[in-house]
């Protein structure tokens, strides 16, 4: 190709981001440069900015540049006995968005997969035996991803929590709102009768 | 959204990308914090360079952190006595991959469009007439859009050439190859008959 170095260096560069491809990287740095310098130097600074300063909340492990994130500061938030186990911190923002849950997280940063090395301490685990003992908790809801990982993952967790007499919850499976029975795969459909729960008509 | 302030501005900052929704935002952010912050610091770095060092080729007005392109630049380019105009600089990258074509260009960075105060020199004419009166070109390829302000500036570049002594050529307009005669719009398929060409059986 017949174009400047650095053109294609960005055009690479942007490969990094999830779901682009050669062409979209190409019509993205072409975008910039025509029409957006501005914008593309703001996302650079951002950028920069957000790789360096965001880490860990000491508490529930989610993204925050402070110590501790905005849901573990909150007040209200230290008032519920409710603790919801994710896999990962984009997990609490889909939680969040259904305004069902009121109370605090704890992220996971993955889950059990003892083939790739990835055991109890990789998750966090010790931390999150220490929160359960220190703190007043009296359920611990299991939002991990229904694969067989996120399964095992539950079950350990679940199985901890009954050392400590702890009510371990699992979010339903079944099948989604607005989908259509036919197009729903057979372990959804079968879950979703294991789950099946009686109608209370008042 | 109880999410880090930083994030937010970064999940706001990726929107500049065309084709980017808040959605694509939101998974793009978390991966690379998640997944590739190396990828990320060398993006923003990237970026940045491009933004800073990327201006426009002395001769054909395309992206260049040099004075000159590298097609500007090629002596075999040189050799050529042809001359194709285009709108934008990522048109010349799809011309080149035809590979079809090995003359030089002239890019536009835009069409005539007198309700947005774009004039003759706003798409660099006065520059155009300097290099059609200085150098040896023979013939001038009209590639601008077939869009009716791609044709008025086709059409004020065809009369700029006609009072210099210079063929003037328009790319054809038809049918796309490999597409469907039903499903192409009438415009094209009346054009695709007014072009039509004798078969050589030779």
């Amino acid at each position: 190709m017949q174009i400047s170095s650095l053109l294609e260096s960005l055009i690479e560069g942007l490969r990094c981001l999830p779901g682009v491809g050669p062409k979209s990287a190409q019509r993205m740095a072409y975008h910039l440069l025509q029409r957006d310098r501005k914008g593309g130097m703001n996302l650079a600074e951002l950028l920069q900015n957000a790789m360096i300063n965001i880490g860990h909340c000491q508490d529930c492990r989610t993204f925050t540049e402070q110590e501790k994130c905005r849901i573990c500061v909150s007040s209200k938030r230290q008032q519920s006995t409710q603790l919801c186990i994710v896999e990962t911190p984009s997990d609490i923002l889909a939680i969040e968005q259904t305004g069902q849950y009121s109370g605090r997280y704890f992220v996971l940063l993955g889950h059990l997969s003892p083939i790739d090395g990835i055991g109890p301490n990789e998750i966090g685990l010790d931390k999150l035996k220490q929160r359960l003992a220190n703190e007043t908790i009296n359920e611990v809801i299991l939002a991990t991803n229904p694969t067989i990982e996120g399964e095992a993952t539950a079950n350990i967790i679940a199985q901890m929590c009954a050392e400590l007499d702890i009510i371990a919850t699992r979010i339903a499976h079944g099948v989604p709102v607005g989908g259509d029975l036919e197009t729903v795969d057979g372990t959804t459909l079968s879950h979703s009768f294991l789950g099946r729960q009686k109608i209370d008509l008042n």
